[in-house]
């Protein structure tokens, strides 16, 4: 089945957003002593904290000596702590700092400030039916995979 | 500067929805006997093809020998060819075939007829303002990346 021209339409207008969104943060990682690979691993040990070196190697499909250079940067740099596991010493630990974590609101501060740039010729009217809109695609995009889920089980 | 509530909810909103169309994705890739790092080299040598090894290592921060594991697959897959540059025998260079073409749209319209599904209970009206809010969004963001690159000249 062929999916309409709208759909095609909105499926490249969300993309090429994503990814410019994504350029722009590019530019500001490295003003901010970041780089992309940098960014990403403090981006999933913020989301899965306490992670362990393995977890982000396979999470990450980051080569073992790649990730060891960023994390140890980042340690260096004081945004990731790295601490033995108390139930089991063999285990090595990985956590944003206080100063990690300012810095990931940071960039994110960053990237909202721009997109409101960009949303600066909507209306009220505007903003409120482009929330709408997106927030009845975001539901039902969750509603199927939920769907798709419970028919795999 | 903090940025609106409103700015912060269209932001997360089309990260959220971009988020689901991977997981969806990454799904669909498994039962066409494709993983996610594999279709991200597939795409990447769509964008950028030729290119050889050296390129897609620093454009994916993929280890080499990940990477040569990835591209021997596709290439054993009948998806990339790989070839020596004519001009220069002494570099390899990576093509998608047709076969890999064809994987890599197949791809596009399953992610699509997807998205499709999620656009159901919105009336054509509400999809051409979709289309037209998010098309006014994504014109702003590209009009202010230019700028930004002309200040940075």
């Amino acid at each position: 089945m062929a999916s309409s021209k709208e759909t095609k339409i909105i499926d490249k207008t969300i993309r090429d957003i994503h990814k410019n969104l994504v350029k722009y943060t590019k530019g500001t990682l490295r003003e901010n002593n970041l780089t992309m690979p940098r960014f990403l691993v403090l981006w999933y040990i913020t989301k899965y904290q306490p992670v362990n070196m393995s977890f982000l190697h396979d999470k990450m499909h980051m080569a073992n000596s790649t990730l060891t250079v960023i994390v140890d940067k980042l340690v260096d740099d004081e945004l990731v702590k790295r601490y033995r596991n108390p139930k089991d010493r063999r285990i090595v630990l990985l956590e944003l700092t206080e100063k990690g974590d300012k810095k990931l609101c940071k960039m994110l501060d960053i990237r909202q400030n721009f997109l409101e740039k960009a949303l600066v010729n909507l209306n009220d009217n505007d903003k409120e039916k482009l929330i709408m809109l997106l927030g009845t695609v975001l539901g039902n995009l969750e509603e199927l995979l939920k769907e798709g889920e419970n028919n795999n089980e």
